[in-house]
C-alpha cells in the first residue's frame, strides 16, 4: 500500500499476490525509474531491461488463471512509475497475447503464448488505420485475400505500438471474400511489411509507435486467428484492454499524486512547506479524490470481469471516467510544482505529457461515451 | 439493482439485506414519492408516515449489528426518492441515536435506544451555532454549568434538523468547569428550551431545521452522555455521519440520473427521443460516471468501517468528493430537462435544490478538504 | 460602478446614460429588493410596482435610439437585484415590444408601442410549445387559418412568461395556407384563449409563466405582424433577446458576487473574517473572473449590435458562455455562504435557483452551441 | 481578423496598427512556423531569425508611444504561431526593456533602449531564485554590496529566460546596506556570472532558460537602475508583463482553436468531417467561448493601461483567468485531434505543452488569485 491508496484497496490482494506486486514495484523503482526520463527524451525503448523484467513472470498472467485484481494492480504499479513501460506491456500482453489467448485455437495458443509469456517474443496489435480511429469497424480498409492456404494482406496501419521491433504483429483486415474482419499474426520480417517509427511525439515517447504498410504480405492460413470471424470478436479484445487502460490511468495519477505530495512537503515558500497552504491542500485533496474514486472503479471492474458479467459499457465507462480524472489530476500535480513541473527532473513532466496519450488511445472519451450511451439509452448516436 | 447501478454494487448485499432494501424502496416509492413534492412545497414534515416507516425497522440498524454496507444502501434508497426524508432519518438515526449508542452508558443506551429504534421517540443533534459552523470545536459558545446533579445550559444553536418536534435533542455545550465539550440529552418541552423553525429555505424544505435558544435549561446529570468527555468524542460521531452523507449524495444523484435517463427516452425533439443526441448522451454518461465512482467509494468506505480501520480522512474525502460529484450530476440532469427541470412535477427540481444543502452540511467541502489535507500532509491549514 | 465591475466597464457609459442606470439601480434597491424574497416565496408578481417603474421610462429604449450598451446595463442592474423582475422586463420589452418594433408595420408600431413603452399595456411572447423547445422551428404545431380578414388560431403554448396578465400576447403559428410561421398579436380576453399559470417552479417564481391553449381564437388581419413572413423573421427577435439574456446572466452573477463578497467580510470563523482564508478568496476570485470576462463579452456584443454587424452566432455564443459562467459563479457564491446560502434571507438563494432558469431559456446551452458550431464549421449538427 | 476572432476585436485597431499586425503575422507564418517544431524538438533558439524580425520594429513599441492595444495584438500574433518566440520577445521587451524604460534614468534609457529596440542587444530579467518563486519579494537571497562606485553581487537565479545569450541581464538583488531590492544591468561575460541552460524541459523548449550563479560579480553604480529603490518598483514591471502574459495566453489558445477547427473540417470519420458531430462542435464552441471572453478581457485591460488606471489586481485577474481558460482550451483542441494531437506535425502538440509553462510563469494561478483576493477583500491571505 502506498501513499496514494488512502482506502487501502491493495489490502484486497492476498499474500501471494502482494508479493508479485512487491516485485513489480521493486523492478520499476530500481530498474525503470532511474532511466525513464533519459529513454523518454531520446525516444528509445530500453530493450536491455526486458530479460530481467521477463523473470517477474507477469506477462499474460490473466491467461494463466490470475485474478483480474492482480493483473490490474500489476498494470497500476508499472504506470505509477512509467506509463511508457506500462503501454509497452499493455500492447504486448493485453492486445497481442490477449488476441491469441481469446481468439486463437488451442494449437495457436500453444504455439505462441509460452514464448510471449517468457517475453522471448514480443507482440503488437495493428487495428487503427490512418483514416480510421473511432470508426475503425466500418471504415477498415486493410484487406485480406485468400489464395489457397495463404492470405494476401494489403493496407496501412497507424499508431501501432511496439511495431518497430515486435516479433508478432496481430493485423486486422477485411476478408475480401466474406467482408468480415479477421485477425492475422504477421511474423517480423515478412516481405512487404514495413513499420516506420512515428517521430515527434510529445507523449509516451519511449513507446515505439509505427506507421505500417502492408504490400502483398503473405500470411499462412495457420496464422489466421481461428476464433476471429467478425469485428465483434475484435471488440471483445478491446473490452478487456480498455479496462486495462483505466488501470493505467489510475497508476499514472497515483504516480503524479505521490510526487506532488512529496514535493509539497519539501518545497518551502513564505517560510513553510507549501503543503501547509490551503490552496495547495485543495489541489492535493482533489487529486486524491480522483485517485480514490478511480481506483475503486477499476477494482470493481476487476470483480465484474472475474464474475464473468463484464460488458462493453463497463470498461468504456471506466476508460472514459478514469482517464478524464487522470488528466485533471496530473494537471493539478503540475500546478503544484509550478515551473519545476515542466522539467523532467522533478518526476512530474512525463505524467503530464503521457496522460494525453492515455486519454485518447483505445477509444477516445467521445467514443467510449457513445458506447455507454448506447447501452443505457438503447439509442445509437455514433453517426 | 436499479438503472443507476451499472456496476451492480447492490449484488454485494446478501439475500436478507436485499429484502430489507426492497422494503425500503417500496415504502419510498409507494408512500413518500407521491407526496414528496407537496410536502416540500408546503415545507411541512409528513409525520403521518412515521408509524408505517417504523415498521421497516431500519432505525439504528448499525447499532444492532448490521453491516455498514446495508445501512449505506438503506440511506441511498431513501435519498434516491427524497433527500428530505433521508436527512430526517440521518439526523435521527446517525446523529442522535449514534450519539447515544457510541457515547452513552449501558444504562443510557437501554433507556433511550429501543424507543428511538421503534421511532416512538425522535432525536435531534444540536452542535452548530449561529456563529460557528466550520470552527464549531474551538468556537463553541453554548455553556453547561454543573450545579449538584443538575446542569444548567445556556446558549444558541442553529440549523438543528428535526428540532421543532424531536423528543430528545442531543445538545453539545462547553462545561464551564473543565472547559471540555460535553453532550446532554434534552427532553422536549424542557423549560427555557425554544426551537424556532427556519423559514425561507430553498432546499430540503421538508426538513424542519430550527434555531434553538437555551436559557437556563436544566438537565439532570443522568442525561449527560457518559462517554463524551471532550470534542474528540463528538468528532467520532461526525466521522460516522459524514460517511452517511456521502451515501445520501450517491442516492440523490442516482435518483437524478434515473429520472434524467427516463425523461431523455420519452422527450422527443427533431423527431426522435433526445436520448439519441450526442450532447444528451454526453450528459447522461458524465452523470453515470459520477454515480458509479461515488458508489464505489462509499461501498469501500463501508468495508473500512466494518473492518474497524476507518479514519476521519476516509469519511471526509468521501463526503467532499461524492457531494461535489452529486452537485455536478444533478446540474447535468436538470440541463437535460431544460425548462421542465425547474418545475417539481418532473421529479428533478427537488434534487437540484436539495443537493445544495447536502453539499454544505456536516462539514463544507472546504473543511473536509482541510481534514484530509492535514492527514496526508501532516500540516494543519485550518487557520 | 459597483464592486463587481473591477474593469470599470460602466465607465463606457456617458453621463446621461449613467443617470438612467443610477435611477434603475435606485428603484431596484429601494422598491424591488425589500419585497423580492416575499414575492418569490408566494410566487406572485408585484403589479403594484409597475406604475412607478414605468416612470423610469426604460421600456423599449432600444427602439427609441438608445445604445445597446445602455439597454444592456439596464438589464444588468435589474438582474443584479432580481432576475424575476429582469425576466418580466425582458419578456415585455425584448420579446413582445421587440416583435412589434422589428416586425410590425409603421401603423402597428404606432398602435402598440407607445402604450407598451409607458407600460400601460404589458406584452408576452408565445413561441415555445409543450412538445417543442429546441426544435420549435420545424416542430411548430400551433396553426393559423385565414378566413377573410380574420385568422383562426389553434394550438398550445408552454412556458409563456407574463401570459397570465399580459394585454398583448404575440403568438407564433403556422399558416395552414403557405406553411410559413407568422406572428399574431392576441388581445387579452380573446375568446378561446386560456392561460394557466405554471405552478411548482423552483426558479424565477415571481415570473408568471403560463400554459396557453388556443381554441379557435379569432385574430383580425390587422393584428398579424406585417413583417413576419417566415420563421427567419422570428429568429431575428431571438438573436436580439439572446444577447439580453447574456446581460441577465451577467447581472445575476454580479449580484451573487457582491453578496458573497460582503458576506465573506462579515462572517467570522476561527477568529477572523472568512474573506481572509485562501479557499474563500479562491472562490471569490473565480467568481470575479467569470463576471469580468462575461461583462466584457456582452459589452462587445453591444458594440457589434450598434455597428450593425451582429449575427446569430454572436448572441448564441454569449448566451451559452455567460449563462454557463453564471451558473458556476452563483454555485461558488452559495458555497461561500454554506448553510446560509440556502435560506432566502442572505440574498443568495434566489440567484442560485433563478440561474437554473436563465441557463435554459431562450435556447439551451446545447442549442446555442449548435448554432455557433454551424456558423464556424459550416456543418449543421442539430439532427 | 482571423477565424478565432469571432467578435472582431481586431477591428478596434486603426489602419496603421493593422499593417503592423499584418507584418508580424506574415513573419510568424513565413519564417517562424516552418521551423518552429524543429527548433522546439532540438531545444535551440533560432538566432538566425532575429535580424529579419528586428526590421519589423516592434521591440519596445510600448515605450515609443504605441497603444497597449497594438502591443497586445503584436504579442497575440506571435503566440498564435509560437509561444516560445512569444516568450523570448516578452522577456526581451516586456521584462528587460520594460525595466530600463520604467526604472532607468534618462541617461540609462538612452544608453540601452535604442540598441535593444533594434535587437542588436538582447535582454533578460533575473528575479526568480531556486528557493523563491511565489515569495520572491520577502525571500530574495541574492545580495548586492556597495563598495565605492561598484556593487558586488552574489547569489543564484533560476528559470531566467534568454539568459544563456542575453547581452544585458537585469538582476534583482537585496542591498546589504538598506535591505531594499535594487536592479542591476549585468553585462554579458561579466566575471563571476554563469548561466547554465536548463535541460529536460517539456514546454517552451525553444526558450533558453538558465540557472544563474553570481559570484562576486562587479557592477558599476551607473548600471544600477536609478528608479528602482524597493521591491515595489520591481512589482510595477510585473504588473505590466502579467498583462502581456494574458495576451500570450490568448494567442496560444487562438492558435490551438484555429488548428482544431481546420483539422475538424478535414478529418473524416463515419463518412463525414468530424466537425459535423455534436461532440466535436461542443469542444470547438467551448474553445471559442474561452477565446472570445479572454480576448475581451485583455482588450479592456489595454484600455485601462492607456487610461492610466491600471492596477495590480487588473493584470493579476487577467493572467489567472486567461491562462486557466487557455489550458482548458488547448486540452479540448488536443482532444479533438486524438492521437494526432500528440505529434508535433499536426500543429497542436506544442500548444499543449507550452501552455503549461505560460500557466505558471509570472505568478502562478495561486499567487495571482491572492493578489486579486487581497485587493477585493482587503485581507491578505498569502501566509
Amino acid at each position: 500500500m502506498t501513499n496514494g491508496d488512502l482506502y487501502a484497496y491493495a489490502d484486497l490482494l492476498d499474500g501471494d499476490e502482494k508479493q508479485i506486486i512487491e516485485r513489480v514495484r521493486e523492478f520499476m523503482t530500481d530498474r525503470v525509474a532511474p532511466i525513464a526520463d533519459d529513454q523518454w527524451t531520446r525516444a528509445e525503448f530500453p530493450h536491455q531491461l526486458v530479460p530481467e523484467f521477463a523473470k517477474l513472470d507477469v506477462a499474460g498472467l490473466a491467461f494463466r488463471g490470475a485474478r483480474s485484481l492482480l493483473t490490474g494492480f500489476v498494470v497500476l504499479e508499472m504506470n505509477r512509475v512509467d506509463p511508457s513501460w506500462g503501454t509497452f506491456f499493455g500492447v504486448h500482453t493485453g492486445l497481442a497475447m490477449g488476441s491469441v489467448a481469446r481468439l486463437g485455437s488451442e494449437e495457436q495458443r500453444e504455439r505462441w503464448l509460452p514464448r510471449m509469456a517468457q517475453m522471448d517474443k514480443i507482440g503488437a496489435f495493428a487495428l487503427t488505420e490512418p483514416t480510421g480511429g473511432s470508426d475503425v469497424a466500418a471504415g477498415l480498409r486493410t484487406t485480406a485475400r485468400r489464395e489457397g492456404d495463404t492470405w494476401v494482406l494489403n493496407g496501412a496501419k497507424r499508431w501501432i505500438g511496439n511495431a518497430t521491433f515486435a516479433d508478432y504483429v496481430v493485423v486486422w483486415a477485411k476478408d475480401e471474400g466474406d467482408g468480415q474482419v479477421k485477425g492475422f499474426v504477421v511474423d517480423r520480417g515478412s516481405p512487404g511489411f514495413t513499420a516506420t517509427k512515428i517521430e515527434n511525439k510529445i507523449a509516451l515517447r519511449t513507446v515505439q509507435n509505427a506507421d505500417i504498410t502492408l504490400e502483398n504480405v503473405l500470411v499462412p492460413e495457420e496464422n489466421r486467428l481461428a476464433g476471429a470471424s467478425s469485428f465483434k470478436d475484435t471488440a471483445t479484445i478491446l473490452r478487456q484492454t480498455r479496462g486495462g487502460v483505466a488501470w493505467q490511468a489510475v497508476g499514472c495519477m497515483i504516480g503524479a499524486y505521490e510526487r506532488a505530495l512529496a514535493y509539497s512537503k519539501e518545497r518551502e515558500q513564505f517560510g513553510r512547506p507549501i503543503a501547509a497552504f490551503q490552496l495547495v491542500q485543495d489541489l492535493l485533496v482533489r487529486m486524491l479524490g480522483n485517485v480514490t474514486a478511480s481506483l475503486g472503479m477499476v477494482v470493481r471492474l476487476a470483480q465484474l470481469q472475474d464474475d464473468g458479467v463484464y460488458r462493453d459499457e463497463h470498461s468504456a465507462l471506466a476508460k472514459a471516467f478514469c482517464t478524464a480524472r487522470m488528466r485533471e489530476a496530473v494537471g493539478w500535480g503540475r500546478e503544484i510544482m509550478a515551473g519545476n513541473g515542466i522539467v523532467l527532473d522533478y518526476g512530474m513532466g512525463r505524467f503530464v505529457a503521457d496522460s494525453e496519450a492515455i486519454y485518447s488511445y483505445e477509444g477516445t472519451r467521445e467514443i467510449n461515451t457513445l458506447i455507454v450511451g448506447r447501452a443505457v439509452t438503447g439509442e445509437s448516436a455514433f453517426v
